[in-house]
């Protein structure tokens, strides 16, 4: 869920809902904090702080500014993350690992400094554990591979290892073109792991889990319907401006209705409708960003972990 | 190149052009033939033959289906082959095998069963040969990561091995939404590996190897900007129906020329224009698909192979 | 742990152990049932049966064969399971799926006909079930990569799950070189995953779990020094048969025991004494085996599946 | 081939053969160098340099030491290779990619910096070139998969791209276990792709292909024949100590030359005695020195490419 746009709606700022920008460089970060119930309904979201960075550049490749984006997300991780300096966390690697495009959690998981087994069995080797969280890490799967509801894994998995805290990790599937593979998301207010089929029980937060659930998430994916729909929302515009009064413009607003979901249907009938589309660099992209997210979570995760540590424990 | 719409335009077939269609269950197959010089030029397709496989159940792994779609493509193949019996095919995969949805060639070629080491150094394992061609291949990789125009890696390959025909495999872009992982291509015309930039010295052909070429291709991107397009032209076109002889149609009708681009690449303007992008589903679909065509070229390479047989030695 | 010379020790069979063997077309089949505490005892083995399908050709990629294993291992399998035909299983693909030669229970737990979701949303699409037990699946990961213990994962999921058996897949390590790669082993004593650092409270039995566990395995490492060391065993009883009565035998026989070893490890100093190696050709035998292995269970789970059926959904 | 014990022999040096040593941390440098046809002869090396880097830590992932190791290659490198600033090289990756032991030579040319394309088509990115070699890298497969002969597919690539001279990478089979993962070997004497059957036209050198050709080797896979000759050598030499005089030690030599292979034969015989064995870190390792090679080559082909400048380039 994309919480960009949220605390906007109509043009005007939402009464109980705090939004501040701050601009890096190539890289821009709302922090989006929904306060009130009646925001709640509003917006349709729950409480919870939403941090989006923007990063417009991270689709090329651009190491320097996957170094910053790096530093960036750290920061606003560590400021999300309420846990002691000896606490412990569980991070969750969302996702399919076999459709690319969908394996941003599984391949975040494989690059993590996991600790947790280290500080029970030989903490001497990271040096009594000092500086160092207690991590653990895990891949549940995707229902249609594990016959099982990930969340049901999740809290199998929670009750027994008892962290103080859950990060989930997933790639996100956009409402907007511009989101795919430019976007790193984080939220406190949970996630709904696949489809989201809007069944309460199914969510990962801290009601379900009884912990802190922070969710990490980066669109990788958006519906064809939605490239279509945007470019007939535009041309629709450019006619309006072009046509102000015209007979034409009271058709075209009939239009904007359901008809425009009639036409966006036609358009995209061969594909099945429901066709989600990625970049073709994909492959290239999930292991930056992947690299990115996993660099990020352990030196948030680990106080005594410097940059360089995390490049050289982050595979 | 897709030369599936080539034979009508405007509404009527082009002289010189001769076109057959055939339809099997699921599948529908398209020749064209491209006789005259006059029709080269008013097609821009070279003259050849060009056979497309529609198949737009492709997408949903169905195995039956794939069963009959190899068998179909291994006959028309077998129409456009031009190789004696006992004769020499050397098999090139183009494209990146570290992009997914550019693997087809590498990931075909891994798939072939390959004969030529066999029938020099030990045709007794092949019953000295009888039934079998000999069957070279190699992935040339690139010009990214080579270095090399891969049009001079296989030319360089091709006077050495000096086969009796080329068979270059290659995903390809398509210029329609409803194309992708829905048809296999086959021509007789050539190919230009990469990007086309329009350099007739890079092309594979008769002309360049001196030698047969057939160009086997199966769509598996398309531009985000050709989706956004395919919308514009629908929503207009719906207008011009419901708003006959008004002023505005005048307006619809001179943006279609210009304009339609400018406001196709605002909507794409975050996506930097020329982003191409792929069904998210496209590991499991390269992986299908590969395997088709690999194992049609087993089966109509080699006549002594039987679609059983085809099944043991593609893997 | 191999079972396969159980129940023969110094030559005679054991008390309390039950042993039967089978021959096919390219397989042995042993089955040995230890039966009393003091057979249990005697070869520190716990009570249960131990089935060994032996297989020197498996190495081979041979087709045929491999269809072969798939139907005896099935039906040893069912043998084993005793599970009803509307029961539920969850099957737990132990090892890490990023080494290759570790990476079977991954590998097989993605090529499994998973059906617990479907029975439970949409049973329609399975006939209403009928002849389709509820599979789960789920790769635990390992503890170095996840921070926990795999058992605490299983029986976290197992806790919510709640199946009637659990089947665990598991690549092992073999004490002799002619078993790797050549030989599947089922029994329904248990596993212990990972290194087996002999803590009884991490096994997966049907002790710690509550249900009956079967585990599967089949040998793809051995340690060097088994190599190194069987090859001096071989040395030395050469040379005591050829110099019997002679002074040397009895410096031979005193060597091995404490010195043999020792010998062993200045062998292997340079690698590092516990060096385990796999065949190069450890890629595809695992496709291969991992085929095998989950059509099997496909086959063996679901009384309505046929071995053509498997073929179809083992991907 | 492992040049690594060529220049003592019988305890002394060869004539005709010069042989430094260098030490750094954690990396022995040996430098042979094959001067006369006599030592050619007695050696049954050809002549030319042999470089050996061993480094027994490689295999314990540390990356400090990956650093420095790259460092000492690429100026080893450096010494052998006689090409102008603005000279060019085409860089061969033997080896099948799909064989992770044997992948080493593909994995290295997927990391390079090629340049060839760059300079040619757009040197303005390399500001003008200054201080880039022209570099081009292929990968052309295994005789098994394309079946034609590796040399000759080097052959028609050399003779289209004209490089100053070649420099081919590979995975080897090493004749000791202790040089397996621990070893990187360079030569300007040649190299034969493949299993060496021993055919001069099939080498890559200077001779065949009319330009300096240098080899970069790293042992891989070691014959677990090897494991079990060279600890039955040890137990015999033991026992030879141990009854100095005695008639069992006229036993052991006798043994030691027929016998003992027969011996070998036996202890082998159920794996089919030609196994090749890989540690089972193989996955990990292969990444590893693959990226060390490639950041190597990187720095030694490139004089403006400082070690920084290769970790963003060397993916």
């Amino acid at each position: 869920m994309e919480a960009h746009d949220l605390a906007r709606q109509g043009g005007h700022t939402v009464n109980g809902v705090d939004e501040y920008k701050e601009s890096f460089d190539g890289i821009e970060v709302t922090r989006v904090k929904v306060r009130t119930k009646v925001a709640e309904r509003r917006l349709g979201k729950r409480k919870g702080t939403y941090v989006t960075l923007d990063i417009p550049g991270l689709r090329r490749r651009d190491p320097d500014l996957q170094e910053r984006v790096t530093q960036v997300f750290a920061d606003e991780l560590n400021r999300l993350l309420d846990v002691p300096e000896n606490g412990s966390v569980l991070v969750i690697g969302l996702g399919n690992e076999h459709v690319t495009a969908d394996a941003l959690g599984p391949m975040v998981v494989t690059k993590l400094f996991v600790t947790r087994h280290l500080l029970e069995y030989m903490p001497e080797v990271l040096g009594n554990g000092q500086g160092y969280r207690s991590i653990a890490a895990v891949s549940p799967g995707v229902l249609g591979l594990t016959g099982i509801e990930t969340s049901e894994i999740v809290r199998g998995i929670v009750e027994r290892v008892k962290p103080d805290a859950v990060i989930a990790i997933d790639a996100l599937a956009s409402r907007s073109l511009s989101r795919v593979n430019a976007t790193i998301q984080l939220t406190d207010s949970g996630i709904q792991p696949g489809a989201g089929v809007g069944n309460n029980r199914k969510s990962l937060d801290r009601e379900t889990l009884g912990i802190p659930v922070i969710a990490v998430g980066v669109p990788t994916v958006v519906e064809a319907a939605t490239i279509a729909n945007d470019a007939i929302e535009l041309v629709l515009n450019q006619l309006r401006e072009q046509v102000p009064g015209n007979a034409a413009t009271a058709l075209f607003d009939q239009l904007s209705t359901g008809e425009k979901w009639h036409l966006v249907r036609e358009v995209l009938d061969p594909m099945e409708n429901n066709l989600v589309v990625t970049p073709k660099e994909v492959d290239d992209f999930m292991e930056d960003v992947a690299y990115v997210v996993a660099k990020g979570l352990n030196v948030a995760l680990h106080p005594a972990m410097t940059m360089e540590d995390a490049d050289l424990v982050t595979h």
